[in-house]
């Protein structure tokens, strides 16, 4: 059996259904549990509740539902996310307060509660460890995605699987990234916590496609330990690569997207202010409706990096542009050197990235996101109630 | 003779002309003066060489010219803009070190020294005090406008009028809005520049089209003093009118905009964090697609707000949809009240307003924008080298 994520992962079984909008995924394996959560001020309901749940430092099993994001639903919504680990718990056997639970879709909607019970029932009697299993718990999480994403990252000694959905505040109302990341390291909950911090910082947090923020934003990790004590460095590194590996995957499939869009800042002085000035360039309609028509603006991205509020100085810098393969200078040291056929050509690709030295220290951050189009237009704006 | 706005006040001529994307306009009135200039890191050479000239608090004549931003041109970019008050001096018979410069268009190429000069000439023979020069005036400096904007606050005591073009980095390349300012109050260098800069505040920079904040923005004010002193509250007032309603045509004319959007958050406990969530609530991609689809997704006005860093109760705020004429209700002190058939059809009109209260204390402030459109996307994404 081939495995793509997480039923690679020793003492993980899952199982995922559809019906139209409405998915559930149910995710068994017992072990220390880290999660990070999203920074919007208004935060749905199963935030909320998971907030309080992860102090513990143990899950033994997670529930998600797509179509209804239980977002600004006030008591109710509470109750209703705290139902559905009542759902979970029974279904799976275990304590209800070990049950993770995550919700996307329509943001200022109840859950209907008696279709997630159903459907949890229905998942529960199916939860296996396959390849289809974990393919079918993908699916169901997802939104207006276009393909499942699932990240495999193997090493001697562990392996690390994760499963995720979603990008930004992506959809017509709907609530965004959800991800689910297992290992079989053993690792305790207040180290787990760190380094998934550090590798969310580093991936789900460089990735915008449209700069929204949402209400529902999760990332949740357990380690089952089945694979004994592993070297944290060596760990983090390979749990980085994970999360990185799905956030690329959450660009690539932005809404309307065409190219997915790596920018890289170096030379700088910190590492957040790097990451900072990728995102801005990530961020900026110009940059991205640029790679959308293959036009190397490049004064387009010089531009968004002088206003993302960081210290540099714009006769310094040298700018590069790539398809992934060869590399092309555009400016060099605050000197225009750009071969725009060549600098056209590097974007013909799936990939356009660009590489700016700032000249002023040895930090370096990269940021992902993806292209403008028409069509990302016409899905959020021809949404009517 | 019917002014619109710079010509109406006593002392001031002008004239402009067009060729193709290349635009010269010239303005001759002696007086105080003071300018706000783009935070963007990255500054055009025209912007380095006045935020030194306005120091000396008078100005005599403004030279500004559309086609090439002059931006990203190093040294040889400082001198060319130095060289284009040297031509208006000469022209206009007043020294260059009194005339203003402002320069908008594609960034990284140098001006076409020839072609100013010439132009300079030319429209300097022809420049006057007719309803036609203002006209031809506010239309030389456009780029991607689609018409030229006027304003005209007139007093008991005194007039003030002004003309501007662009806004944000909404054009390929191009390069920004530009304001000039007149007056005929008699007030002094500092008070107006004090006065400019809080006029601007609440007005330019309340406007986002697309985020990106341009490497040549700038407004210049000239006060020539012919009406004699005034009550500079009263003119504060008059001068932030002015502001506002250039501004307001800036939003109203973004790329591809067919609505403008206008957002007002009130209860807040300072007006600049009612301005940062005005601005993240104007500047949100679903925002600006939920509007031109005229979708009443309110759900990403409260997501969008919740983004901005600023701290308040989601369960707590009032949110009202409105046309201009009639406003409804959306949230009530965090009760989902919307009927949004009604919210729909008050999206059906050319101005879309969003009131959200804060109920944290009484400061307010509003921003400005326009709906995100596939011709956007169009415009920006197929303009090729």
């Amino acid at each position: 059996m081939t495995f793509r994520s997480i039923c690679a992962v020793k003492g993980v079984k899952t199982f995922g259904m559809k019906e139209g909008k409405f998915g559930l995924t149910l995710i068994r394996a017992a072990g220390t549990a880290a999660g990070v959560f999203t920074q919007n001020l208004v935060k749905a309901a199963p935030i909320e509740l998971m907030r309080e749940q992860i102090k513990k430092g143990t899950m033994e099993a997670v529930i998600a539902n797509s179509g209804c994001a239980n977002a600004y639903t006030g008591k109710r919504g509470y109750n209703d996310a705290i139902e559905m680990t009542t759902f979970a718990g029974s279904a799976l056997n275990v304590d209800p307060d070990q049950v993770g639970v995550a919700s996307t879709g329509v943001i200022g909607r109840y859950l209907d509660l008696p279709l997630i019970q159903r459907q949890c029932e229905e998942v529960a009697r199916k939860i296996d460890r396959t390849p289809e299993a974990e393919s079918l718990a993908a699916e169901a999480i997802m939104t207006t995605d276009t393909f499942p994403k699932h990240a495999l990252v193997q090493k001697e000694t562990f392996t690390i699987g994760g499963i995720t959905k979603g990008s930004g505040m992506i959809a017509p109302n709907m609530g965004t990234m959800l991800a689910f990341i297992y290992t079989d390291a053993d690792i305790g909950a207040k180290t787990l916590s760190q380094i998934l911090k550090k590798a969310t910082k580093r991936s789900f947090n460089r990735v915008v496609v449209d700069g929204d923020m949402s209400t529902n934003d999760i990332a949740l990790c357990t380690a089952t330990g089945e694979s004994g004590k592993v070297n944290p460095v060596e760990f983090s590194h390979a749990l980085e690569e994970c999360c990185r590996s799905l956030a690329q995957q959450i660009a690539a499939d932005g809404e309307g997207a065409t190219k997915l869009i790596e920018v890289t800042i170096r030379g700088a002085q910190k590492e957040e202010e790097a990451a900072k000035i990728a995102r801005t360039i990530i961020e900026s309609p110009l940059v991205k409706t640029a790679v959308y028509g293959e036009d190397p603006n490049w004064g387009r991205v010089v531009a968004a990096a002088g206003r993302a509020g960081i210290e540099f100085d714009p006769n310094a810098v040298s700018l590069w542009i790539s398809d992934g393969n060869q590399r092309y200078p555009l400016v060099k040291s605050g000197e225009i050197i750009a071969d725009l056929k060549m600098a056209k050509a590097a974007m013909h690709g799936k990939k356009v990235i660009f590489v700016l030295d700032l000249a002023r220290g040895k930090e370096e951050a990269t940021a992902w996101g993806c292209d403008l189009t028409e069509r990302y237009v016409e899905i959020n704006g021809r949404y009517t109630t």
